[in-house]
């Protein structure tokens, strides 16, 4: 295909329906899409849209692991089906009311004359449109939601009725700040590539959801019209840095979405970064693009850019096979995971530039954690584990999602944290939920994540299926050979490790079940149809080859015991303290659950031989829309509260304690009563 | 006295001299002052300017404590003559040749014509200036230094040349930022009063020793021309909010200077704000200032605003024995020293907004700790301590100075911190030691303290004596009563705690000696002629009243013995840790004295009843300018250098461990050979 500056390139799909209420039934779908601007021969054709995941690898040469769609699984009442149920039914619409009250659609409405608001929001307040229409678009998938679908076309229809005859889509560039389009410090700040980015993510998601492509329409229009013909790498072309990484994942996304190249090329050059923009050490160190990705050693800067870059890098990587690649997103994985995470999968540990701070640099009070880099972490380590198989990368999209992501949002789905800190006091005046922020990333973001949480169910590989996550769930699919094939789950995950799978390939098949093995997993059971299976190692994906038929039952038995973890000790804030983590949740103390202890600074874990299975685990049914409670003995040492002084000379002796009940609840479900303290990380004595 | 808008008010000092070489004694001093604009019947004449200590407390109604001028004590041979030897012939001049580069003083040569540069360095350029004359003043308040008093009077000289007929001085707001001085904004973020308040010191600094007014009357012409007929709580008059505290406490000390009341009512006006100001609360926060100082009741904001805004608020107490004042001084002062100050008497933990933190927010790696916070906290103890006559604030004062504020400095004086972290990794590649700050309030902070610490050790009072601190040094002054009286101190402190004292009254009288017992002092001894003197409290001034002869011989024996230093267990990361103190000195580890142990992850300090007393200190000249070192036989983890993991299972067992000999330095010495880690607060094992 030819593009010349200025030339309107057709559009890859036509969109036909006129009603904003039409079924997607009436959408052309992929075939139209082909018939107009189809891959070459060289582009393999992607496919239909109802087949694709949250990431469609179908042709992606590098992943061994192919996506199943969000609507190939339902998940059942369990431990998600609550938090699902409140983000469709509370958090997405109330989510729309804030929208709209703080002007983000007036800021499209005004100008088509039909608003005459002024502008509202910061330069990137389209993103919040897009990143919510991704989070109804997953939510579609799971079903029609037919007043939510209406009024999420109607959006549509506002948004792509701004879209200049360029292609150029943006309500903050506008007027008077025309002239500032592109600009290179406008590219360095502006966030125009990343609400691009957001939006042909949304686009993708409410494609996939409907075949409705009038938003994708729009976003391919923004790069086919306004980017490739004047932006890249040629002397002729403006050089391009995408600023606030996002673009790169999303053009990615829609070359799998549409089979057309020149959207994988386009990304490879901005992942490359250009050096006619050039760039101070601290944009670079802060911005997380513009250089080579491949230079990249460690991660630091802005904590959501730098997850951003690692997914689109991971990206490049699973279409192109590019070892430089592979080689730096695995030193930068070992940085992560070695030295920059917190045990909630939070990341980002300075509030000063929302950033990644020295190694082991992880205060607990002070931790920013904001929601969006937890789950900027889970979509890259997906595609890690893409690209894998390996379960090293689940554990970490477990850790995050069960704990430093599923935090962001209150159980009410009506309030949102923006950092997620491990230690807190109410004293300090701060209000962690909040229903609004001006920077209203997070909300929305933890929307899409959890509607499109049954796409990280399961996956499929070459030689049979991959299980990730637990929870009660049917999925309906196929395996890679074509072979239909349903899996029912029935388990109390994480409430305790007992999982029941039962197969049924449309008829009897070889092929290898994947099961993962949770790192956490001590003494970790398998059973085949009664029969033991051997070698289920911890942090493994446990491979069970044989010849499959429908009804065979496997069960997982996956001791939930309490655990006692230490930090390294190079953590300068853990030093002298432990967390307690049960299976994927990890747990913390609120103040108001200790009636015997007035104050924190007097409580400790009692580690020693006999204490450290010292936790008595409790269902409670009412208490925080349900959850296991722990209940330990611990050690209370009086003295420390009525320490007034801040320094004292220290006492030869080890501080005399008397025992004290503990009460834990797990970290998601602190802070969702009234204000009290909290804390993860909790001193310890080996009294 | 009456004031019109408009109308140009007398100076009260006239400048006689027209050469820049000329002696201090051909100006007119203190008397051609009281005739030109005379104090009123209500306005008591000030000392004679020679006579006129750091602070000069004469007619301070409210002042327990009377200065003793710098002139009028020597610092001799021992801990501080190196640090000011190096501060007079190497920090002040190589300073002054950074602010010529820096275009400091062609800010004001482009003004009159005589440079091209354009305008250099941050809109408080003008401060880095006065801040420099402070330092300069106080140099020569110890003796004449012909050069530097030529090359300053040059400089004042150029700075007083671009005084508007207004009386406006600054270089910032001039040509087309004209409009914007002095607007409610622009005092908010501007610095104007900032810098008319540095103006203001630095002016009374020179003129105490010198009696050259030249600075000090364009001082006070701003004041009284543009300020005071224009701007006050009058309807008719606009508001003043000082934005950066600074111009509160430099007015009081003009009060106190010239006996005009005028100076003091307008710092009233400050200190209360004017809420024709409209400010928003994280200003007021921020800021520490714009509401009346008396509903504050914790610090926080900006560390060095609050500092400095306590200091103006406690001047106004000593002025006029406001309740209200001191009961919040008191609060503050409170949460200081139970809440906010660091070990090594540094302030202001956060680096975002160089602010105070929560409660027991004192990160050791992060720590901000600007060294301009540190002398704040001095400066405002100093001010506690002259109303009180409590040794709590001299505890503090001799905390920030020999740790906080000394560690800005190197020891060779030619590089400066910024902030002053209590634990450090050069991996980081921070540099913590740099020769300039574009905003390089610090440098010329601490060489204008270092130069006034003569001014510091002793203070008179309606009994007697106060002796603060313990150097060799020789004063010779004469206690309220008139009576002349020399003492000569001979210590090795604070290497070692016997401290000589020979007083010389010019004959036998009765008085009180009160001699500073500091609070880290156990068992200390006071023998007098020989005869032991009982009480000797530490933290307490111990009062000796007696018939005091020329040739009585005090002694104090304040035994030097390294303690092991707890924290309160709400400062999170201190938790397992703790410091080492001998004396007024905090320790630390630096990794290059370390031969045994390559990481510091895996080093402790032994805490039980044996190891508490187990170092052993020894001097070692030719090391970083002669220290006493300690040495410890520490524990060594290995266990810990080995763990890669982030987050592990609790050990159940103690961490077995072997001896290992750990060495430590005066926390103050720090960085100051090649880079390596270092931390104050260590680990500890019971072991």
């Amino acid at each position: 295909m030819k593009s010349k500056n200025g030339v309107t390139r057709r559009r890859f799909l036509s969109t036909a329906a006129s009603s904003v209420a039409a079924s997607y039934l009436v959408y052309p779908g992929i075939s139209r899409a082909l018939a107009n601007g189809a891959p070459s021969s060289t582009e393999a054709p992607p496919l239909p849209w109802r087949d694709q995941g949250v990431l469609n690898l179908a042709n992606s040469p590098y992943a061994k692991l192919h996506s199943v769609p969000v609507r190939a699984v339902t998940i059942e009442e369990g431990f998600w089906s609550k938090r699902r149920k409140t983000n469709v039914e509370s958090s997405i619409p109330s989510m729309r009311e804030q929208l709209e009250q703080h002007g983000r659609m007036d800021n499209y409405r005004r100008l088509v004359g039909k608003s005459d608001a002024p502008q509202k929001g910061p330069y990137y307040a389209d993103s919040d449109i897009y990143k919510w229409t991704e989070a109804v678009g997953f939510a579609l998938q799971s079903g029609d939601i037919p007043e939510l679908r209406k009024v999420t076309d109607s959006m549509i229809r506002e948004v792509v009725a701004v879209q200049e005859p360029s292609g150029y889509l943006n309500t903050y560039y506008v007027a008077d700040k025309v002239s500032q389009r592109m600009l290179p410090h406008s590219q360095e700040v502006g966030h125009e590539l990343y609400d691009l980015g957001h939006m042909l993510q949304g686009a993708i998601a409410y494609y996939r959801a409907t075949g409705d492509p009038t938003l994708l329409n729009a976003g391919a229009k923004f790069v086919d019209d306004y980017l490739i013909p004047s932006y890249g790498p040629r002397p002729d072309k403006k050089p391009i840095v995408s600023g606030h990484p996002e673009i790169e994942m999303s053009l990615i996304e829609l070359y799998r979405t549409t089979g057309h190249r020149r959207y994988l090329d386009l990304a490879a050059y901005i992942l490359k970064g250009d050096d006619r923009i050039p760039l101070e050490p601290r944009q670079i160190t802060y911005m997380y693009c513009g250089v080579p990705f491949t230079t990249r050693t460690k991660l630091e800067g802005h904590a959501v850019r730098a997850m951003y870059a690692c997914c689109g890098a991971t990206d490049y990587y699973l279409e192109t096979g590019d070892e430089s690649y592979w080689k730096t997103l695995n030193i930068l994985w070992e940085d992560l995971s070695k030295r920059q995470m917190y045990i909630t999968g939070g990341v980002g540990a300075r509030g000063a530039g929302e950033a990644f701070g020295n190694p082991y640099e992880l205060p607990n009070a002070e931790a920013y954690g904001e929601s969006c880099a937890a789950i900027g972490n889970m979509m890259w380590n997906w595609r890690m584990l893409a690209a894998s198989g390996e379960a090293r990368f689940t554990d970490v999209i477990e850790r995050a999602l069960y704990n430093g992501i599923n935090s962001g949002m209150s159980l009410d789905g009506t309030t949102y944290c923006y950092r997620n800190p491990l230690a807190f006091d109410p004293s300090s005046g701060e209000k962690i939920r909040n229903p609004w922020y001006d920077t209203t990333c997070c909300p929305p973001n933890l929307e899409r994540t959890f509607a499109s949480l049954p796409g990280y169910f399961y996956s499929t590989s070459k030689d049979g299926l991959y299980v990730h996550l637990y929870d009660n769930s049917a999925m309906d699919w196929h395996l890679d050979s074509g072979l239909p094939i349903k899996v029912q789950q029935k388990t109390n995950y994480p409430w305790d490790g007992d999982v029941q799978l039962t197969l049924k390939p449309s008829e009897p098949a070889d092929f290898t079940l994947h099961l993962r093995i949770p790192g956490w997993v001590k003494n970790g059971k398998v059973v085949v149809n009664g029969k033991p299976v051997e070698n289920a190692q911890p942090g493994q994906y446990l491979a069970i080859h044989r010849r499959w038929s429908p009804g065979d039952v496997v069960t997982l038995n996956l001791p939930m015991i309490a655990e006692v973890i230490a930090s390294n000790p190079r953590v300068a804030e853990n030093l002298g303290r432990v967390a307690v983590q049960r299976g994927p949740l990890v747990y913390c103390l609120e103040q108001l659950d200790q009636a015997s202890t007035p104050d924190f600074s007097e409580v400790s874990i009692v580690v020693n031989s006999k204490s450290l299975t010292n936790f008595d685990a409790e269902y409670k049914a009412s208490l925080l829309d349900g959850i296991t409670v722990l209940h330990h003995n611990g050690a209370l040492n009086e003295a420390a509260s009525k320490q007034v002084e801040l320094y004292v000379p220290a006492s030869p002796d080890t501080p005399k304690t008397q025992a004290a009940n503990l009460t834990l609840i797990p970290y998601y479900s602190w802070a969702n009563r009234q204000p009290t303290p909290m804390q993860v990380w909790i001193p310890y004595s080996r009294s």
